[in-house]
């Protein structure tokens, strides 16, 4: 990869993560081509090569669909989560890049102190669009066992 | 903002953390505008509009009183905090920046193991100092709840 | 630093990290230089100048049997380790670099949620090899206190 590339693509992350920390997840959608597959799976099934997936939107339109239900459904306790992103790389695939990163999200429950919810690995592809890059692609492979309802946001 | 302007203001989240962490607290002072304002909030007051910082620094002056207090009170028990910044964002602002990052900081108290203690978002503003940029202003908003005389240290 | 030299060393970093949490140990052993020292060592015995380490690797030998026994040796739990990287920092030293940077590497055992399992400094020296940058040598000075049998990979 070439600085300029690793330059547009921590853009694009930090929209990412900006966008998602801060719950404007209008804005968040638009860093997603139409026809994008946005996954979150635990290692232990990506490992055995299963496809299934905690969470799994298909295009824009499943997007929405998500963002909709964080809006709407109040099962959820309100809580903040703060992604930091390290190690950022790109491999050029064709037009687009597939780009790994790791991640550490962590939670803070209302009243509660600040704990680690995740690590793990995104596994991308991003595509240009226009001078900047959007998700085709978004797989969060994470590393341990979460609680699966305290899954409300993508990782 | 440019990778050039990016750049600039990467190295002086380095300065700020590494010589946070270190204790060089004489040096880390050198990062901030004589005038500065320097405010460690929670996002519940942040958020609710609510000035009240849980720590509060003005200026130069208002520093020094604080890196005084942490060497000469021995009311804390020894610790280690660590930072990692992500995310770094630059907008113009007239002649300054107005720069975001997300924060992770861990606590090592002496014979324990480390912790997270606090994760959030910086919202500062940078101003060029010769070929350098120094801290104008700077809010780190912390996202959960903090022991509040466990803070000796700013975020 | 340039930002040449930085980008130079990220990449490193980047393939450090990258290679040890997914366990591609063969290939992470040639980031380093044949006359390497790798060590792990506690902040406290780090700062009493003590020059005890709770890991030790001389050589590319040396790592090659660290290797060995993290595969071979069956009396580890399976876990995952993930790391994040911030402020890395270069310094001239002759034709080599000193580098500095923080990381948190979290924990992940099988069917447990993720945790904290260190964080700390590196204080590494770089060397140039060809148009990349290798370790010639890496100490890791972690914060806290590790439970030792549980340190398998080096940090």
């Amino acid at each position: 990869m070439t600085l300029d590339e690793w330059w547009r693509a921590y853009q694009l992350y930090t929209d990412y993560t900006e966008l998602l920390d801060t719950q404007r997840l209008d804005d968040w959608i638009h860093l997603f081509e139409d026809d994008c597959l946005v996954r979150v799976m635990s290692a232990e099934n990506d490992k055995a090569g299963l496809p299934l997936a905690l969470m799994r939107c298909e295009g824009v339109p499943g997007l929405r669909d998500r963002v909709h239900a964080i809006k709407e459904v109040s099962v959820y306790a309100p809580r903040t989560m703060r992604h930091v992103v390290s190690g950022l790389r790109l491999t050029r695939q064709g037009g687009d890049f597939l780009a790994t990163a790791s991640f550490v999200v962590t939670q803070s429950l209302e009243g509660a102190q600040t704990t680690v919810f995740a690590s793990g690995v995104y596994r991308d592809r991003l595509t240009p669009a226009g001078d900047r890059l959007r998700f085709a692609e978004k797989v969060a492979v994470y590393d341990g066992d979460l609680v699966v309802n305290s899954m409300v946001y993508p990782l």
